[in-house]
């Protein structure tokens, strides 16, 4: 598994540039049509340069209040974050904002997919941290229990997501064998 | 109906906040959970002052190539475009980029919900374009037909978003209208 793992490279890629080579494929190829959002930035100041393009003078970014992906795939509706760890460990919570936990809360109940790719940069190992999962985690940091997830719950009870040659992350196999296990 | 129309006036709101409005209505009851996607910009420049917040210096805006909404409801996706015009007789398609319509083509292979909620600002009139109604036009303008929809069109072909007192602008109900028709 471990030469697997180094022939296909991510030669410096960044998590969010495999996602969206994914989804770059997943559209081409008619899977899905899922996108990234933009950056939320709020915005201070604009100047309109005669005879040239608007340009941002000041703007803040925002904390995000929802996720970084969201789409359709199979008719139904997929919505997801994506988060880089460089810990061997653990999973530290503090990646993820209250807000997204209650925005992915609301899918759920919604009848949406949601949950986070988790990638340990240092590993080179990708998880489907299901929202199950993460919902337990984070319930337990809030009356005192860890403030992250080990690994070691990544191993049990979360898919790991297989590289490949192209598109290197496909996810979506990983979220097809989930929810056909559900 | 003219007078039902000014009581419920919208006091210089764009479409936007309309919409927005309705969408935090949604999320409260439950009903939907569909935000506007942030503005997408082309971010050049960013300082770091010490001891303060990252400041965004020059930014440029781009076309965006998807559309203003998208999320979930009745765990169907749904996405969408919001557009006013100031024209009284007519919709004029440069309103819309040819990605938007490629990007709304690639969502109803997928099985999901879109449209374009238009508002006729100086009619207080708002209509739920459905894809295949602004489809055919696009199509026809690329063979060389007229570049905007009459009123007429939506009229005969596209549901009238009826506005009430909160939220003012449920067009969910519109849809929901439009979609158990076909
Ligand atoms: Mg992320
Ligand atoms: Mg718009």
């Amino acid at each position: 598994a471990v030469e697997k793992k180094q022939s296909f490279s991510n030669r410096g890629k960044t998590l969010e540039d495999e996602i969206n080579e994914a989804n770059e494929f997943y559209l081409r190829q008619k899977l899905a049509v899922i996108h990234k959002k933009p950056v939320p930035l709020q915005i201070v100041k604009v100047e309109y340069p005669s005879r040239s393009a608007a340009v941002v003078r000041e703007a803040y970014f925002r904390t995000p209040s929802t996720t970084d992906y969201n789409g359709i795939w199979q008719a139904r509706y997929i919505d997801f974050e994506a988060k880089e760890t460089e810990n061997k460990t653990s999973f530290p919570l503090k990646n993820i904002h209250a807000h997204q936990v209650q925005h992915m809360q609301a899918i759920v109940e919604q009848g949406g997919i949601t949950f986070v790719i988790v990638r340990f940069s240092k590993l080179e190992r990708y998880f489907l941290l299901s929202f199950d999962v993460l919902k337990e985690a984070w319930d337990a940091m809030l009356v005192g229990a860890r403030k992250s997830i080990p690994l070691a719950i990544f191993e049990t009870s979360c898919l790991e997501i297989q590289t490949g040659y192209y598109p290197r992350l496909d996810y979506l196999k990983a979220v097809e064998q989930f929810y056909e296990q559900t």
